[in-house]
């Protein structure tokens, strides 16, 4: 693409103050009216060192109020950040709706200077842009406005700011290494950009190349692309978007009807005997993933009252405290709710080496998000191959994952719901939502019987623990966690 | 303290049992009484290694409902940590209301750990316990319970662990460099320990020294100790504390009424001029606080319509949008409102070499939430000196703290917030909180008075921007910020 870019007219100097006075105060006026329309505006500045990403952002949002933005330098990645799938930090940023981020640079940068260290080759490489191809249409399908500039300038005159820069002692500590040998691998990054430009330019986030030798003029390109698409995006927001077909391996899953429950006990004995050796056995195990750095992220839904604590204490019982998580999931603060859904799940990924257990889950979307019309319907349709595709990138990464879904019949339910309600130290637990959901059992169960079917992928399959007796379930529960922590420890 | 410390004695064997059960079923049901009654317990475990903090934590935790704690593991501070005051990531870990946090380890190990490495001594350790000393006194002050363990077992103890840990592949990664040192050290480090629990020992947040040697009898010891320190937090919790005396050296200010508004004004073409001028030194300075990595904090204050907003604006646009960031200050989230006041603005500290601007501060403490009665009288009379210490922590970091108030008259707001109403494209800026805090105008006065008179320190100055004529104080403010730059430069 860099190639074959052919650099626009800029018009003459009086033509092009006026003009950039003109998408200045259109910029002003649109700022309110991406707050009106909840319209969330990501935009990435990459480019050639020195050619002027801060300085460009730096006008850019001189015409937004600084309530509404947010600027983002992304340098090398912390050791944490390592820690965590690569696009975790770049998700950990994205805008509130109503909002701007700049991101200085994007995910590009990251990824080019891999490549040209060659850390990233071949299939790695194809596995990472498959992934930010996903993560940013995951963003534009779920209503983001994604704008991706390149910041264009040639050898020479790289070579002309970069002098310039280290010719005063206050400048000269912006000129890093890379960029000098940026500078003189010139024509080799030209064509891994070139690639990464071509092999990311989808049609719903597409680049612009941006000639960035006049500054007045690069503003004006880069202030006319950004109105515009704004515009664009304020008159697309009620869209509905297409339902990708599955492309991930399936294992098929038994319907919640057709789900076994009766003889699924376990007596007390058995019970305390098996509970002790397999609590032992994982915490052997979690030694060993620790030292090996693997992630596991262990996740339950079920019904209310099914016994998801009570299981995840079992879990966590033979686990040592420094090494894992557990995130119970409520309905979302205002700040979650303002970002793509999947944003409070990114940010609350474990460490390598660590695990996190979710008590209840992503899948919210397709069952109360999906039955209480808290999104359209279009969005919870989506959602099941969003949902693969995380959790794809999470396999990607090293992940174990482990899905849990608790199983009880809608008697049990009942009884529990009843003994919950008369027990004083136990009505904390029973709300009247819990009521209501269990009126609305049997779309429930039509919910899941679809999420199971659509989600249980190879990499990332559902589990059924039966839990009219709990201590089953239980002892379910802990022979699948160790089966799989010792297939990944192989 | 550890010298002279007698351990109790254990009970029998079957008392002993019988007792942990007792503890542990009371700790289970005071959990939604501390949930109900909004108490955050933060929970430290410090102590020798090797004498059982991670599996003292995980015992403890089997007792509580994973919704209600998280276990926080403080390693070495990370590079972006090692930017920010010492206790920035310690602040980021505390409690939400009804919730605990357990740490492992708390400030201490850092700080004894940086005085047996010789970095921390005389006066900088006398510095470090006096702003430990406060951050726990803030705490308590605040309504959190703030728990101390300091795990005891000794030399021979420790040294029969460690070579039990270093036996076996799985284990012995558990022991670090460091832990070996200490086996080795013993003694200083005995005397080191020895006196960091003196001088920290509170009696709003005590010490307790657990006897480790037994691994039951300890956990007897802390579940005991957690018990009853919550049963007297929550028979505690609508005690008012002690308003401390001021200790730090004030900076006298006029009365609001007293400032003479009158004449301050500046000509379109002078101010012009002057702008241009002051906003190229301020971004030579910004790259050299950037090289020193000197960390800057400029707060806004000022009546409703005192052109806050525009006068930000003017600092912005002289610096490098990769080294600020604007916080607009609204009000709390909910997350945000159930910890301690200041942790909203604790977490958005800028890294050193960087720029945080606030618009709106941790002032409304004694201005809006006074009030409004969105706090207690002695939570803001007490806000007074928490808000000096706070500054304080700032100043000895070594940040450059600017703080604004922005004035104007009741004639000048009541023209502008007419102007607001009657321009469709300004319309957004003005609410009707607006009106009805305008109606408190004298309240107002009086407390912004008092705040004035209270917490305009030596080394955190208030400065006042004389806004009838707006373009005045843009150039009042930018003289200051630079003034204040280059005094710091120096």
């Amino acid at each position: 693409m860099l190639k074959t870019w052919i650099p626009g007219e800029a018009p003459e100097k009086e033509e092009l103050k006026q003009q950039l006075d003109e998408a200045r105060k259109k910029l002003y006026d649109l700022q309110m009216k991406i707050k009106e329309h909840k319209l969330p505006v990501l935009v990435l500045f990459e480019g050639w060192s020195a050619a002027g990403k801060g300085s460009m952002i730096g006008k850019v949002i001189k015409n937004i109020d600084p309530r509404f933005f947010k600027v983002a330098t992304m340098s090398a990645p912390s050791e944490e950040e390592l820690r965590r799938p690569f696009l975790y930090r770049y998700m950990c940023q994205i805008p509130e709706q109503g909002k701007f981020t700049f991101l200085d640079s994007g995910w590009m940068e990251q990824t080019t200077q891999e490549v040209l260290r060659k850390e990233l080759t071949g299939e790695d490489y194809e596995k990472r842009i498959e992934s930010i191809r996903r993560f940013e249409r995951q963003l534009t399908d779920n209503g983001y406005l994604v704008l991706k500039f390149f910041m264009q300038i040639d050898k020479e005159e790289q070579k002309f700011r970069m002098d310039k820069l280290c010719s005063s002692q206050d400048t000269r500590w912006r000129v890093s290494e890379f960029d000098k040998w940026q500078q003189e691998h010139y024509r080799k990054c030209e064509k891994v950009y070139d690639r990464y430009l071509k092999d990311t330019n989808a049609s719903t986030s597409p680049w612009y190349i941006i000639d960035a030798r006049d500054k007045k003029w690069a503003e004006l390109q880069v202030m006319d692309t950004l109105v515009s698409s704004i515009e664009v995006a304020l008159q697309n927001q009620s869209h509905s978007v297409p339902i990708l077909q599955n492309i991930f391996p399936l294992v098929k899953m038994p319907k919640l009807a057709d789900v076994e429950l009766a003889g699924k006990t376990i007596d007390d004995e058995e019970y305390e005997k098996e509970l002790k050796k397999l609590q032992s056995k994982l915490s052997e195990l979690h030694n060993r993933l620790y030292r090996k750095r693997i992630p596991v992220i262990i996740t339950y839904e079920g019904w209310d009252a099914a016994g998801k604590g009570g299981n995840i204490k079992r879990i966590t019982g033979a686990l040592d405290p420094r090494g894992y998580e557990v995130h119970p999931i409520a309905s979302p603060e205002p700040h979650e709710k303002a970002r793509h859904y999947l944003w409070r799940f990114w940010t609350r990924l474990p460490k390598d080496g660590h695990i996190a257990i979710f008590d209840r889950t992503w899948y919210g979307r397709v069952m109360v998000e999906r039955l209480e019309g808290f999104c359209s319907e279009n969005d919870w349709k989506r959602a099941y191959n969003e949902m693969n595709e995380f959790e794809k990138e999470l396999s990607d990464w090293g992940a174990v994952i482990i899905k849990f879904w608790v199983q009880i019949d809608k008697d049990t339910q009942l009884a529990r719901f009843n003994d919950r309600q008369n027990n004083p130290e136990k009505q904390w637990k029973i709300t009247d939502e819990d009521w209501r959901n269990r009126e609305k059992w049997d779309q429930y169960e039509e919910a899941v019987n679809e999420m199971l079917k659509k989600t249980s992928t190879a990499y990332a399959p559902w589990h059924i623990l039966e839990s009219v007796d709990k201590k089953y379930a239980r002892i379910k529960a802990l022979k699948i966690v160790i089966k799989e922590l010792e297939k990944a420890l192989k």
